[in-house]
């Protein structure tokens, strides 16, 4: 079974991104670089929400990941946005589920805690990778919504960053 | 003056206690116990909402904590909740601003995030220390709620405990 990773950077209370969707409180750093470039290789497969493809569209992220296989999930779409990226339109979680049963590499969930929260009510969360940055944004879009139920993790890493960020990697604990 | 410290337990998704306050899912350790012996000398003073007295005194410390000051903010309160506790009425940011004034050592605000986001607000919280807990808890009461600004942080320190928790603690950062 491949991984479905989900990550990305967060604020302390919380937040993907500001209500606008804006990222100017991240902090780039060499470091930060660096773990980028070790996990990329370990994913052959993109997923996201529109929402999230939206943003990363705008970003110049339209065509999808170059050399990654990039699914858009939404409901309202009726054809996929460009030539690089297939749509799913119906059962997100069960499309995902057959997904993570194809041979390949890991599963990169780009943003979208509404699409995540999704995958973790359906058990289809396999690592969560969170680069905690100093600030509380006071508002935002949430990196983890409510969810019906609890997930259990288990801390696999920890790695202060001299920025001031403090990189987190989880494994989910699944009942034997 | 007088540092604020909030500080306590949270969930990655940014939970103080369950929807129905419990804690059970909190993780004891002997590590977590060494954290908090070395940090209880620093406070003489303890500040906390009217739900979280009431969530104390629940589980106990309705006479407040012992050999400390203890204040319950509460608008709806008419008189204090127990001899060991004052009760303040009106101003909670004009009462701490003047606290922090007085001599003595640190003030321990007490769970609350409503509480907190009046204060952070006033720009009266100095020190943010949190035990992240390795489980999403799905809901609950938030640590951080949102607030009409953003508070820049500043990462003190960063330790892993053996349970899988990792303890953050941050200086708000101010304008010169």
């Amino acid at each position: 079974m491949r991984d479905v990773v989900f990550g990305g950077a967060n604020s302390l209370d919380n937040y993907l991104a500001r209500a606008d969707h804006s990222v100017d409180w991240l902090q780039w750093s060499e470091e930060a670089s660096e773990v980028m470039a070790e996990f990329w290789p370990r994913v052959d497969t993109v997923i996201m929400g529109r929402k999230t493809y939206e943003v990363a569209a705008a970003a110049g992220q339209g065509q999808g990941y170059a050399g990654k296989a990039n699914y858009v999930f939404s409901r309202t779409l009726t054809q996929a946005p460009s030539a690089g990226v297939t749509l799913v339109r119906d059962d997100a979680a069960g499309f995902v589920r057959q997904l993570k049963a194809q041979p390949g590499k890991a599963i990169c969930l780009m943003g979208g805690g509404d699409f995540a929260r999704t995958l973790f009510e359906a058990d289809l969360i396999d690592e969560v990778g969170f680069n905690v940055h100093p600030v509380l944004l006071g508002d935002g879009i949430p990196a983890f919504h409510p969810m019906s139920h609890q997930i259990d993790l288990e801390l696999k890493s920890c790695r202060e960053f001299k920025t001031g960020c403090v990189l987190l990697i989880y494994r989910v604990r699944r009942a034997a």
